[in-house]
């Protein structure tokens, strides 16, 4: 599985180097490539084996969007999804209108955590990342608001779309120099930028590992910008058949629909 | 492993008691059958598949001694413990001195599912349950508080023990006709009874399972009862050394040690 790959670190990027070298140079490439219109892309890590680590309200203007100033955390919120939520690019979103006329996104930049670790100090954090996705953090208002805590209203069956690809941190020279835009149906609801989260990605690494293991292929959702469909007035939250796409530059773009 | 066992449900218990019934005629029982002081109880579950699931204050006086009147709550409060918390009989808490000095117990009754099922009705809900064990929900009182959602409070290593038994349904009559006890170096703190849950079993089962899958091997933690450490005035918090029993009747006595 790719969380096995994932456990190899480096070794891994250095063997799928090697391998798309030397197809590079083969006579026949075409039998070893398929075409993107010949495969599904699933979630890069399809069953993850716990629940998706979620920071909340870890931009300024997202808290304040939620609530008010007061919304704003002094220390990383973090909450969870069930494994249970995740799909892949393109696969649809249930809406679950027996529960929730609130059903919202969030797009957020993810990270893999590549190597088991406890106890991480925040100048080594890095070295236990194996790389970036995105998350859309589908939550149902609702339910968020009714039980207290976040699980439940996070946790919803096919509300933790991820992908499209896993993208190692070779790749992205600066975390926190990129753009996430999420668009419904065409329409740009947040524009927001890695530079602005509340607590650095480190900080987030080395808050849960002082007593919390981390192991390889468990993910960490770092938060979302402001423009969710409950911050704006009326809300605008999701119906059947809207088109969801998040771009975070350098990672790519994560589209799913609600099923109608 | 015990998951797969439990999701073949009734067959599964059917077996044992015919291996059990030819133990009982056979010659040589003792080549079959090991001595408790040479075997160490794991828990039940080693290795969940995901979060524990944990309700919080379902137990009006419980709710009352964390707050005020106004935190008994009105839907089912849900919350979740990383799969790498779980411990069994006998291992030993790490107290996490380093983050923590306010470490705390939490007796329950926890329920573990043997059916893959959603949307599932109250009526039906008690199909979905294989059986009963003890969860004993360590919590780190200041994390709980400071990160808001309880996630990181309650996720530090070694702080789910589990155990020591996993008892079939078929031989717990009423699950709302137990007592729970905690002792802490036999002190009796916390000295309640599962009638008093605010949210019963068949509700906690159905709110869940209304948007999330519910699958073999999942563990519900119930709720715990008044005299957790909290409640106490001054607060009564584990020390290093600090030895926890707790009984729930018919299902036994989970013991473990804060390590010094």
């Amino acid at each position: 599985t790719l969380v096995e790959c994932v456990a190899l670190g480096d070794k891994f990027v250095q063997n799928v180097k090697q391998i798309v070298d030397k197809l590079k140079d083969a006579d026949r490439v075409e039998s070893y490539v398929y075409a993107r219109s010949d495969v599904t892309i699933l979630a890069p890590i399809t069953r993850p084996a716990k629940n998706i680590f979620c920071v909340g309200k870890n931009y300024r203007e997202h808290a304040i969007e939620m609530g008010t100033e007061e919304d704003i955390p002094k220390h990383v919120m973090l909450f969870s999804k069930a494994p249970t939520t995740v799909i892949g690019h393109e696969q649809e979103i249930d809406p679950h209108s027996h529960i929730t006329t609130e059903l919202d996104y969030e797009g957020e930049l993810a990270i893999v955590i590549g190597k088991k670790g406890k106890r991480i100090g925040e100048a080594e954090a890095m070295d236990y990342v194996f790389g970036y996705t995105i998350v859309n953090d589908i939550t149902a208002r609702n339910l968020q608001a009714q039980h207290k805590q976040f699980l439940l209203g996070k946790s919803l069956d096919t509300s933790c779309p991820i992908g499209p690809y896993l993208v190692h941190k070779s790749a992205i020279s600066n975390p926190y120099d990129l753009t996430i835009k999420t668009k419904v149906n065409d329409e740009i609801r947040q524009d927001g930028h890695t530079k602005d989260m509340i607590f650095s990605i480190e900080h987030i690494i080395s808050t849960i590992s002082q007593g919390t293991t981390l192991e390889p292929g468990d993910i960490i959702a770092t938060g979302t910008p402001a423009g969710v469909g409950k911050g704006f007035k009326p809300p605008k939250f999701l119906q059947p058949g809207d088109v969801i796409e998040i771009e975070v530059e350098g990672i790519g773009t994560l589209r799913n629909t609600v099923s109608g």
